[in-house]
């Protein structure tokens, strides 16, 4: 296949370059990712500015390109600009630490698999679970496992897939789950300090709530050991509460 | 009400003004925006710098909070750490331009008010449909009378209300519709140039595709003349497909 690759934490990030590596096994891949890390930047794009794309080198080795732009603007570029062949599929990752419940609205990682599913391109999202200590070689050996076993055109239009796989060794891992999106999020706090000027400034830190119930979701997947598999689309239309409203509403 | 106000083009914008000055007339408002345009940043954070809040005066009256981070830093900022009263509602807009279908997941606008959604609060992004003529008057005056008529608290958890007003006078406007989220999206180019140095660069520019039919989304309510309202919630989950997948993934 062609695959595009793309991620968040910037080209030279060791997550999207053991995952280039494992996949160039077997397939032909195209590394075209952030300059610089672009953390946390949600399905930002760049439209006031203009994109660069410079080819990057190591030693005699060609890693790729490289983009003055967020994800999303990497798998447009990549896809309408620098490809000259038809991508079989967008992979935006490895990346360093989990992207479980509200976290895929934040993620940079997520939001480049999601611009290739708005593309009509098969796209996969995939992240090492743990910020500390992530296992890029488990992750890596996953997603080429997965894409021996699972033909990835039956992922329907405007849908990726969101993959976290827990950081531990391969032969600890417990399989695979099905899941879906928890309500994970954080509790955020302010830390207000003054600058050497006399202005207040704001330093923002947070700690993990996880308090959905169930087996299904992404996070107990994570937390048993298994790698969590979230079909995950670009639609957030409550219907539930659509057809209440609706009712509430009637003029 | 306690209202907390914010927006991405800037707390300067005139969307924002014309909006506080409509709802300080039956409600107390609080804006909290960002110091400079920030269209198009998704849902993104700031996480490695600290954010500075600045007290913003024209004239003897008091504007509001600048802040140098995103609509959802404005919003986390401005619920925890700068209002000292208890905030029922955040509203994010009065937005420059349409936000319909994909542009969604692209609108620094919807995430501010799906970021007070997260936090647990009854949240609305409010947009006039046009980049070119909006009418923020006639935006301002329905989101003042939709909060006479209707009670946010039935708005349900982790739910925000997408609304788009058609750029049209108060009583050219044919009435509501609570709609679902479209696929509408952007097919994009890339123009490529040279710089003075010799290197490519990319301008990108798009045209917008609306080939979803049904008289039920989005943008089919705002093109008929009527006021879109989209429930929409933090989660993409693509359930159909789930367990479609749970099936296919069977070890």
């Amino acid at each position: 296949m062609n695959i595009l690759l793309t991620n968040d934490d910037g080209i030279m990030a060791p997550g999207i370059n053991i995952l280039a590596q494992e996949l160039s096994k077997e397939h032909e891949v195209l590394v075209v990712a952030p300059d610089v890390e672009r953390s946390a930047t949600g399905h930002a794009i760049t439209i006031r500015t203009p994109l660069w794309a410079k080819e990057v080198r190591v030693g005699n080795k060609d890693i790729g390109y490289a983009i003055n732009g967020t994800p999303a603007d990497c798998v447009k570029l990549g896809l309408l600009a620098i490809s000259n062949v038809e991508i079989d599929l967008v992979i935006s990752g490895i990346n360093r630490g989990p992207n479980l419940g509200t976290d895929i609205l934040y993620s940079g990682t997520v939001s480049g698999a999601l611009e290739g599913a708005i593309m009509e391109k098969p796209s996969i999202a995939v992240s090492s679970a743990d910020w500390n200590e992530p296992r890029y070689e488990t992750a890596a050996l996953f997603i080429a496992e997965f894409l021996r076993k699972f033909d990835i055109k039956n992922i329907p239009p405007f849908t990726a897939l969101n993959v976290n796989v827990p950081s531990l060794l391969p032969e600890e891992i417990k399989g695979w789950k099905v899941t879906r999106q928890s309500k994970r999020r954080f509790r955020d706090y302010f830390e207000r300090r003054k600058d050497p000027y006399g202005n207040n400034y704001y330093w923002m830190f947070g700690e993990v709530i996880e308090d959905d119930p169930g087996e299904d979701s992404d996070y107990a997947a994570v937390r048993a050991g298994y790698i969590s598999i979230t079909p995950i689309y670009a639609f957030m239309t409550n219907f539930d509460f659509m057809e209440r409203l609706k009712e509430e509403l009637k003029e």
